[in-house]
């Protein structure tokens, strides 16, 4: 067997057999192709597609390239969630020790953030002491013992993966539903949990542009999740603003705390909707008991109670989660007012999150440190009526270096109209089990 | 500009603009591109293709690429002829005597082969002293004093052309019509005829397997010559079976000096179509008027005295031209007799290539010397009926090493049937102007 047969083979956009796809990825793993002869490949797989035969031995094989997980010593029902990646998403924080509350094993590897803001593992970083860089050995105890562990992602998790993303970024064949899936699901596997909730955003600020591209990616990665024996489900949700009040980790972790003290919001509603999935999959509840559940660990108090012991368990001070006024804050703190009266009809998110960036609550290069302590706060949310006396945002910064580039950016991303109508909006655009 | 925008929009099908490719090419030739990032480009086009004008202008970049013949030092109507490679096609060599002998400025730069026997280059080779290695000046001086001139093709020509090669010939991209086309074309424009004749070969011991494909890749070859300004014309031959006689150099240079001294054979129909469209081409003759011109400079001699003008004129013994018996001679012959009675219907003449090969008659590394003297001589035709007296083939070889196997692949080259019917064949299938 060659690689130039595999590559022929997807050139003429013929199915891949399980024995190929084990050589092309055992092979990758142990560097033994070209780059070029991988591009090829890559670029006949973006064009011509995958069957979803081949999507499934694919992520298999990337999974098993890397370290696999054992999860046996951990008794009950373990479940995992992946958001494909929003500007001020937070839902991780919130439902985690909802879920955990609720008698689920939540194993939780998340990564750093390369985008505009911080990922899970900055965000949960803005807690004093938290320690996110722990053993394997100190995950499983966590999460037997208080029910979750949060991680950062070690190197060694699908390696063949890692090495064929750095190419297909390279090579303009990063857009591939098939090669998306895999890759995003290769991880997860990897992860070993038995339920796998994915969180895919569309939008202007998202990786998919659209809920129906979004949907054949939820579709895509559903079906390999199936496949693999895991329980599955997506659940489609718009960018079309910034989904919690925050952006910056501190004010994010502030989002997820208000979420379990019962604040409602859309970020709680895709807690709660993600959530209410999850059990339906580990227990077979009804959309009805599922939700009372869910509501009841959070009006107790039992989540927020939850929440504290995963920080204490990780090391991190659990008095932040009851005084949020012990959280790290930023140096300065400045009002932009809305420039002119009418009705908010769009909020680019991006640019926000690039606003952030600029604060520094962003990293531009892989390991650079962030400031968990700036960001942008919300004021405003789409269809609201504003007039130049309302609070558009609150700027939380260090310094004054580029301030006025970044007001800018920010006011750029709020659209006020005095004539156009409500923009209809729908958080959650559907569901993909 | 960014070879990840080009390689973006050959993804999605779109049109590069003359700006475009000649960023790529430019970039090519001075390797400022990743291997993979080109892969990735050509996969994209082999798969989704090019349009007539992107064609086009490859081509000419390509050909800039590298060094351009200048003939403006030599008048008259500069012709050069290029077959896409087959057995025992020794046409070059027939058809150079004639058309210089009827006026033509014959341009000849040839490779030599990688295939199963020696090409243009090594057969004149067989020549004693026939010096092809010459420098350009030597070449249009010859040109200039004897009509014609054959020259090895150095490595200067088409630079990128010779890097894109090496590329597709290892990513699965050398079945795309237009990196074919341009590939060929990049190097004819570099050699600077004013007419470009292409003989396009198909069947299965050719590049292009069918008629089909073998016209569509010689129309691409047409547009594109003309769209640089050049004179062309492609002819469709069939490789249902090797063209001449022999196989291998020295009876190859045999077979085109019979054609010359007026043999009626396969290889002779070939050469005077040839001969007829260039011209046409060049001085608007008629089909009747050209071909009496041909008939009348083999009959009356002129041709074969060219041809020894030409073969002196770059060192070469003429002698050998009127005598034959002076070519250098392998140790042995063995006659092979048929093994049954009956028809035979086929001719595998990759088989007999492979079989010349082995008795060291074609090269398998780059820069290996070759035996000009050894080689099959074919002593029957399709469609002959042949009993166990016949005589199949002469085998000229120098050792006894593999010659049990060469006999076997020989015998197995041949089908000899007693119950089917003749096979149709039709050994000039098209002319495309």
């Amino acid at each position: 067997m060659t690689i130039q047969q595999l590559i022929s083979k997807k050139r003429l956009k013929k199915e891949l057999t399980n024995e190929e796809i084990e050589f092309w990825i055992k092979g990758v793993a142990k560097n033994e192709f070209q780059d070029y002869e991988l591009a090829a490949l890559l670029m006949a797989i973006t064009i011509n597609g995958m069957t979803e035969a081949e999507t499934t031995k694919l992520t298999i094989e990337m999974a098993n390239s890397g370290k696999m997980m054992d999860l046996s010593k951990i008794e009950g029902i373990k479940a995992d969630k992946h958001s494909t990646g929003g500007i001020s998403d937070t839902t991780t924080i919130a439902l985690v020790p909802i879920l955990a509350d609720l008698g689920l094993k939540m194993v939780k590897m998340s990564g750093r953030s390369l985008g505009f803001t911080g990922g899970t593992i900055d965000k949960l970083e803005a807690i004093d002491g938290f320690n996110t860089e722990i053993s394997e050995k100190k995950f499983i105890d966590g999460v037997k013992k208080v029910g979750a562990s949060i991680m950062a992602q070690t190197q060694d998790v699908a390696v063949a993966d890692k090495k064929l993303y750095a190419l297909r970024d390279v090579t303009d064949t990063v857009q591939s539903i098939p090669l998306i899936a895999s890759s995003i699901m290769s991880k997860k596997l990897a992860s070993g949990a038995d339920i796998i909730l994915l969180d895919v955003k569309f939008g202007e600020g998202a990786f998919m542009k659209t809920a129906k591209d979004a949907t054949t990616l939820a579709k895509a990665m559903v079906k390999i999740g199936k496949n693999a024996g895991r329980k599955m489900c997506a659940i489609i949700t718009s960018m079309e603003q910034p989904l919690g009040n925050g952006i910056g980790c501190t004010l994010e972790i502030r989002d997820a705390v208000e979420v379990l003290n019962g604040a409602q919001n859309r970020l709680s509603e895709v807690v709660i909707a993600i959530c209410v999935e999850i059990l339906k999959l580990a227990y077979g509840y009804s959309d009805a008991v599922a939700k009372e559940k869910v509501l009841n660990s959070i009006s107790s108090g039992s989540a927020l109670n939850k929440l504290k012991e995963i920080v204490k368990n990780q090391d991190g001070n659990e008095e932040i989660i009851s005084d949020l006024s012990l959280l790290k804050k930023a140096a300065h703190t400045k009002v932009l007012k809305a420039e002119n009266n009418g009705k908010i009809v769009a909020i680019n998110g991006e640019m926000l999150g690039e606003a952030c960036k600029l604060l520094g609550g962003g990293r531009i290069k892989k390991g650079e440190p962030i400031l968990h302590e700036v960001g942008i706060d919300m004021k405003v949310a789409l269809n609201d009526d504003v007039t130049t006396d309302t609070d558009l945002v609150n700027i939380h910064y260090n310094d004054k270096k580029n301030l006025d580039e970044i007001i800018k950016m920010i006011y750029g991303a709020f659209t006020i109209s005095s004539t156009k109508k409500s923009v209809k909006t729908k958080l959650i655009n559907k569901i993909v089990r």
